[in-house]
């Protein structure tokens, strides 16, 4: 239903625009939500955007502007006059300001910062100078702050003479005359009290917050644990310097999901939108485990030749390869799957290791047992191998489903318990390393059963 | 750290409750955050959690209830007396309460549904009756509705009078007789606005709102896409009946990511965290695609069966079967994770698909001729099998890494366009596909080229 409406709107908007109808066409979006204004701008071509952007009421255009990609703003921003780009970079919040000059080449970022004023590009810079992917880089330093002495009635105040500036005002942050945080209060706390209530009494001195060097994923899901609206961040002597509001942590917890995906598929993270990467972006990325699983996976060639007598003897038993092979690997994701998923929510921690282990083990067991039961009636009476055979593929396919969970449940926690990511340690690399040990142990129960 | 501070306190309060200083147990924890509070309880063994919860003050022991898992509620509310129910259910938030019944057994929700008030049970059967996963399912009915001939001051002294039991007053709905919704106005505005300005002048009309059906995750993602705080949930007449907050779109967003990650690791997803859930529930949920995909991996014996003569007659083919396997497998697997991630955010739609198709076939070409190169070099000079191998393995190499690129972007947008789940046609399926169509490859090539 969305994209119906923007797919239309957009093409009426191009009519417009090559008919230097203006009028029509800013009545078409006057009264449109920011984003999807920003959802209609990207779609249109690039010359007329600039054209377009200039026709949108004041408010909006920078609203929108907040919404759209790097690429659009950096287009938009090359075509701004000063006094346009004045007016944008005073309306946009903080973090915003700072989420689009991360991505910006150097000389646009000269010009956006030449048109900020001297507060606001000192507290850019600040910003800019916390880790990537750190509390402090996602955080906005505009939000209300009260004094602990002030009445209710002056909290209002402060509110309404300060508010419109600020991402959130609907939790104020009570700190002293160094900036320590000594509680929060939120607006229904204020709406609810007396108007000459003390804000001393009425806060909520059992703050949670986060480091300026907290992780970023961290702080997005304490904030979720907690349902906060906005979590605030401290630096190393507990003052406080910004906060992370519930539409960024929200922002963070897709992205990181969306990484995640990725690097269990083997591949770079990526920042951008699928459409909008290149094909030399997209090689980048995947090539290096690519590269590097296909030479893990020469081992099980190696491990093919030195059998290649046994497997002279039985050729049949080659036939087998690919299903033991991919059943090992597909357990081994399954189960490397849920532990990383698990480590990343917090559901698994170091003293459930010994747990996950036997759990994943019966697991292994019981799967195993109802794959062997099915392959073996197949093996009998379809492809009519005779029961040694049978025998060694079943046993193969249970001792490899076990391998494939233990290493599958173990790479992951190790992974973390070194300080690297356990997502390295998902279905691909399994795969390679199951391959290998599945089918060391095919040649050798094969040996042992068939006697080659 | 997080943990380390529950773990402590819980030993702490075990000594206490061991010793029945139910003093010092209840000093322990009276000031603490409810979601802490409630992680506590379920970390203490089931006897005494009971005991314990009765010690905590009442309003932090009805919001730390809110926050345990089903398993820990359902022991509380069976052992609670009529009266402490009461209040407990006095204290929920309407959402808070449905999640709860939808997990427990029958007679647990009968002896709950007794001890709400009449309008209550009405609502809760309302909500119980939304399809499961829509946004009518997660909604809560607890909001601030206004009329638009109201006053800025009236508006305050309504939000006062009604605020303390609705689960957020940030943003209000304006709605008329019918209970139609007309329009918005957050606190902000009210604040910001003179006391005796009437609603009507100061309310956003252009409001985005979802129908009860609508999926519960596609309005998580608009409410994240537009920075709400909740989003307005209406009926087939257009009448406000309740709505999404953020804290559950936050929540939502997580289980969508985990239940992706499951799916595509060829398992029916869960609702339970791992360590809650057993060793049959897991085998239940593994082994159905275990077992399919080991069907499917026969068609690839029967391949190689069928090419047994060829593979007699040169045996090094057998070693170079796991690598070229493996690497189609793990190439679909890149392309289809990404692709599925791409539907699932709306990043890609149905008029991108020729330029994802092309786009993928330029990253196979590119990706499978930099991993042919190193493998004709370390075919030639480690394994020295001769150039017309090293052909063969080289060029079905790529080959094969082209038509995983193929059916790894094609197939998720024909399950998607078909209507069904396209995280199904994640890497094992993927890899079950290639592993076939890269066999048949290697087999009619190598006749080919070495003529057997």
């Amino acid at each position: 239903m969305e994209n119906v409406f923007v797919n239309e709107a957009r093409e009426r908007l191009e009519a417009f625009l090559d008919e230097r109808q203006f009028a029509q066409a800013s009545a078409l979006v006057k009264d449109m939500n920011p984003a999807d204004a920003a959802g209609l701008l990207e779609e249109l071509p690039e010359q007329k955007m600039p054209v377009f952007f200039r026709l949108l009421p004041k408010e909006l255009a920078a609203d929108a502007f907040a919404y759209m990609s790097p690429e659009a703003q950096e287009l938009l921003v090359r075509s701004f006059s000063d006094r346009e780009l004045e007016e944008v970079m005073g309306q946009l919040f903080l973090d915003d300001t700072v989420d689009m000059i991360e991505e910006m080449p150097a000389n646009v970022v000269k010009k956006i910062l030449r048109h900020v004023d001297a507060e606001t590009r000192k507290m850019i810079n600040q910003v800019l100078n916390y880790p990537k992917d750190s509390a402090g880089s996602i955080m906005t330093m505009e939000y209300v702050d009260l004094k602990r002495s002030m009445t209710v009635e002056q909290a209002f105040q402060r509110i309404r003479r300060t508010g419109v500036e600020k991402e959130t005002i609907y939790t104020c942050y009570v700190t002293d005359s160094r900036r320590k945080l000594l509680g929060i209060v939120t607006v229904k706390d204020l709406l609810l009290a007396r108007p000459e209530e003390i804000i001393r009494n009425i806060m909520e001195t059992n703050v949670k917050f986060v480091s300026t060097h907290t992780d970023q994923e961290e702080a997005a899901r304490a904030l979720s644990k907690y349902d906060f609206l906005a979590l605030p961040v401290v630096d190393a002597e507990e003052r406080l310097v910004g906060i992370v509001t519930v539409d960024d942590a929200m922002d963070v917890i897709q992205e990181e999901a969306t990484e995640d995906i990725e690097k269990m598929a083997a591949m770079a993270p990526s920042d951008r939108p699928y459409m909008k990467s290149s094909v030399w972006e997209s090689w980048r990325k995947r090539v290096p485990w690519l590269l590097f699983l296909m030479i893990s996976a020469t081992f099980t060639s190696g491990i093919i030749s030195s059998f290649e007598d046994a497997l002279a003897a039985s050729v049949v038993l080659t036939s087998f390869i690919p299903m033991l092979m991919d059943t090992g690997g597909n357990s081994g994701g399954q189960t490397s799957a849920t532990i990383i998923r698990g480590l990343s929510l917090g559901e698994i921690q170091y003293r459930d290791v010994p747990r996950v282990l036997l759990k994943e083990c019966s697991v292994a067991l019981l799967c195993g047992g109802t794959l062997a039961a099915a392959n073996f009636l197949k093996l009998l009476f379809i492809d009519r191998v005779g029961i040694p055979v049978a025998l060694v593929v079943c046993l193969t396919l249970m001792a490899a489903m076990l391998v494939a969970n233990l290493v599958g449940s173990s790479l992951p926690v190790l992974a973390k318990r070194l300080g690297l990511d356990p997502t390295v340690t998902a279905s691909p690399l399994i795969t390679t390393i199951v391959d290998a040990v599945a089918l060391m142990i095919y040649f050798n129960v094969a040996k042992l059963v068939l006697g080659i």
